[in-house]
Parts: structure tokens; sequence; C-alpha cells
């Protein structure tokens, strides 16, 4: 479907800011609360939180993380979801949403209240609620930007705090997220993120969003290197180990596990609380002099063939 | 000075995402709090408030809140304090913000620069932490959203709450704000929207940021309407009255002072309290009939001439 509309009747330029604003509020329906926990002053209330708060934002941006291909209610549930992924990787549980929209005038009425339709049913399902938000004209856009704030467990866990010696884990499957449209069906690990930062023995975590040779550098303890398995790497159906190293858009959580930690109970009790959810141990980080330290090593399987992975690279924007 | 680079070594493209995303951190500078708290996780982690949270989101797109006239410094500082004026209309205090920014490939680095150095020094000025951000490539764009989150003070001061009979005030100056540059140099009435909401005989508060007239229509009480004293409105330097009513950005504060309380006094204590700042009493709202409630009307002076404003609009986007 189409963003655009065909003709002015059916953009958002004949509606008007006033009744969009009106219209959206309807589409969104029992997500936004009644003012000024919500929609409709200058700023909204968020609710008391006993603890700390997470924040988090992030696009959608046409062209870029969507196209007329993607089903507008899926681009709706998408960008909700591509911040609960965020949430998920500290452990935290969502709470609120505020939506920045930038419109060309040609933005297709239809499209928008799919796409809210879209975003309001990912909102109940994940219990968010939509607070506030903004619409701005911006010719030849159309993106919407989420931020999303959450609270955070007992727990904060962070991308620091890996240590040489400690495995890494990745869940799910990884590449190929674009052609099989795991890219917006995907399901945000925040059960999965909740129950990890909640174990002593897991030490660092993040989601993998830009592919995983690219964010795993994040995780690298100093003084140490990367080394990954990769006959270990779970691949999507259909997709490379090239694509699964560098593509991106997997929304999966890569994390380490002390290299002390009982790994065998630890992946006994994953699989009876995530029975449905692969986990997959694809390598460890070693102790690494001056020359290799931040780097990343991977081979056939574990020890063998290490080779360094410098020449590869997950996605980078402006490139 | 263009946005946008001349040639390539000069754009963000040049730079590619991990070297501005570090440079970004640069420019920010002390503004940014290190991780978690700050800019390097998948989340930025609030300091735990004790009371209630305000949150608030604007933004800034080249071509519609501001051009190539308009230094980058003066753009960074005008996407915080058109947020901050929001925490201001509700009497909060600002804390902390996360920045997403839409680029084409050929914004200009030494631009970006400048708009964050702008945008960080206008961030120590109010002492706001820029704690998170996202950066995406999106063709033909120049866009950044602003999410701001303030502590509520005890008491929230809404839209809502005002009543036939209670007088309309308003800060500051009106019109003219684009031609004079005030839409990006204006300073954000937070410690006066504090003051306002510690006062119990202010009944409702906004900013003005899409013109007077469209504005105030969100603060005339159900089963009444506004009456304006058009030789009572505060004109900025050169600024016509119609320019007042309906030109928009004027980021001043509209309030509502209860109909009994002792008007001579309360603007007393402001003039002792903000010596600087202009006060003006606008007019007020007048109980109505169901054919005239919620609508506005406006003379030379109160009571007298009163004419219809259907037809005035403030600044509504999209049209």
């Amino acid at each position: 479907m189409s963003p655009f509309a065909p003709r002015r009747s059916a953009s958002v330029a004949a509606l008007g800011e006033a009744r969009l604003i009106a219209a959206i509020g309807r589409w969104l329906g029992g997500t936004v609360p009644p003012s000024p926990a919500g929609i409709g002053d200058d700023c909204a209330v968020l609710p008391v939180a006993r603890g700390r708060r997470l924040i988090t934002v992030d696009p959608v941006v046409y062209g870029r993380h969507f196209d007329a291909k993607v089903p507008p209610a899926a681009v709706g549930a998408k960008l909700l979801k591509r911040n609960l992924s965020d949430i998920a990787a500290m452990g935290g549980k969502p709470e609120a949403a505020v939506v920045s929209l930038l419109l060309d005038r040609k933005v297709s009425r239809a499209w928008l209240e799919a796409f809210h339709r879209g975003l309001a049913a990912c909102a109940r399902q994940y219990r968010v609620r939509i607070v506030g938000g903004d619409v701005a004209e911006a010719p030849g856009v159309l993106a919407a930007t989420l931020t999303l704030v959450g609270s955070a467990g007992k727990r904060v866990l962070t991308r620091r705090g890996a240590r040489a010696g400690d495995a890494i884990y990745v869940t799910g499957a990884l590449g190929g997220s674009l052609d099989s449209g795991h890219h917006h069906a995907f399901a945000p690990r925040l059960a999965e993120g909740a129950w990890l930062a909640g174990r002593d023995e897991v030490r660092a975590m993040m989601d993998v969003s830009d592919g995983l040779l690219k964010d795993l550098g994040a995780l690298i303890p100093s003084r140490a290197r990367a080394e990954l398995a990769i006959d270990a790497l779970p691949l999507r159906f259909g997709a490379s180990k090239e694509a699964a190293l560098s593509e991106g858009e997997d929304y999966e959580l890569l994390f380490a596990l002390g290299g002390r930690a009982d790994a065998g109970a630890f992946e006994r009790a994953w699989r009876r609380r995530f029975p449905q959810t692969l986990l997959s141990r694809i390598g460890r980080f070693e102790a690494a002099g001056r020359g290799s330290a931040g780097t990343l090593s991977w081979g056939p399987y574990f020890g063998y063939d290490l080779i360094r992975t410098r020449d590869l690279h997950g996605y980078e924007h402006l490139r």
C-alpha cells in the first residue's frame, strides 16, 4: 500500500492538523490515557515510578526502515517494537511512549490510519500507553520517531561487564531479516531480557540490530578479543553465514555468560523457561595483547582456523 | 550557513555513523552523563525521581522551523527551547532529553557540529542532560526530534480548569516572531511557569506556539466563550494586531486567573518577582449559551464592539 495519496482529498493535507490529531486519538483508542496523563496538553504526565526509569528513541523512515511493500499496520508495530527491543536489552519493562510524526502533505489518510491502528494493537499487546506526540509537516518525508520510557528491573544489565573467558550467546536466529519479513514481524525479547537480567551469571547484554559483527564490538571487554564459532551461528531459514554476521535488523539478544558459570545448568534453566526460543552459544571472549585487543575473530568451530574480521562489517548508516 | 555540504568530504557521509556518533558525544561534551545514564547503551537510565514526571516531544525540520539563515547553534538551542516551553507551561522543571536525527547524506559536518554545540550550550544553561539519541539516514531530510523529560512541581497546571469569569493573561509580547528572530532567540518561561503553577488563583495554563487565537481555543471552559481586548494585546515591536493574534512561535505563557482572585495583588506580586517580564491582561472568559460556547470574540477594548473570530486562525500545520 502506497503511503502517498493519489489525490489531495485522500491526503492528510485535506484533513488539516486539528482534525488529524483528533483522528490519531481515535485510531490509537484505548492506548491513550485521558489528559493530562495522555494527549491534549503541553506535556503528558507519567505515572509515579518507584525505581529507575529507562528511556530510548528510534524512528522508522520511509525508504529506509520500510517501503510500500510493508503493510502500514506492520510499520506502526515495527516502530514500537524497535524500541521495545532496546528496553528488553536492558532487562526493563515498557511503560509509555510519545510519537513525533514528520509528514509530507501527500501522505495518505488511509495509510496513516492503518499505521496508527497497527501501533495501537502492538501497544495493547505490550501494555504501552501512548501519552503524547507531535505532528509536523516536512516536504518529501514520511517518518515517525518514538520515544519509549520503561521501568528498570532490580538490575540494569548494560553492554559493559563482560570479561575474558565469558561465553557469548545469542537468542533466536540471525540473517535474512529483510527478505523474510522478520524486520517487522519479530517479537521483541522482553520476557527473555527481564529473565536474563535477573541471572547474576549474565554479565552484559545488548540487542542485535545493526548486524552481529558490528554490534558485538560494543560487548568486547578491554584487553580482550571476541572469538566466534561460525558453525554455531543460528541461521534464519535461507540466510547465509555472511548474512547472519552482518545484515542487521535481527532484534535478538546478545549476551555474555560469566566464564565460571555452569553453562549446562544455565542452558537447562533457559529451556525450561523459554522452550520456544532458540539459544545458541556462538563464541567467547579471550584475553588478548595490545595488538589484537578489541578485535573479532571467527573460525568454523571453537578454537580452529581463526580469521580476523577487520574487513567484515555490520550495517553502518550514512555509508 | 547552508546545512548541506558543497562536497562529499565535508558531509556526514564522509564521516560515517560510528565516527559521527563519537563526534556528537564530543560536541555535546559535559551535557552527556557517563553510560548507562547517558549515550552508549541500548537505553539510557534516568535518575530516580520522587514525584510525577512530565514528557514532551517537538522537532525542528529544515524548511519548516529553520532555514539556512538561522545560525546552526540557534537551531540546536531552538530544538531544546521549544520543548522547554512545554515544560514551563505545566509548571515543571526540565531534566533529561533524547535526540533523534534524520539526516540526508549531504548534511554538512560543520553545520551539525555547530548545531550540537548550540544544543549543548542551551542544555547547560537550563541544566538538561542529553542522555541518548539515534541517527538515521533519510534522503532529502534534515530534522531533529527532541523528547524532554522533566519533574512536575507539587501541582501540574493543565489547560483545563478555567471557568467563566476568569481573566486571561499572557506573558511577554506577541507577533512578528519570524521576522524578529524571536522564534529562535526566545527564552522559555520556566521560572515564570513554575511560579504561576504555585499560585492557586491560576487555574489553567499553556504556551502560545501556534498563534494566540488558535491556542486560546484549548483554554476556553465548556459553556463559555473568550473575549479578547484587542488594544490590550502586547505587540512585539513592529508587529500588527493580526500578527499578534495568529502568527505563532511566540513561546509565551497564556493563563487564566480565577475570577474571584485579587487581580491587583496578583499583578503586584508578579512585578516584584519578574520585574523584567511583561504581563498583560488581554481578556476574560464569559458564560455563553449553546450557540456561542467555545467561540472567541474580540473588540477594541473590554466589552465593546465584540466581533466573532471564526474566520481568524492561528498557524495550522498541513494546511
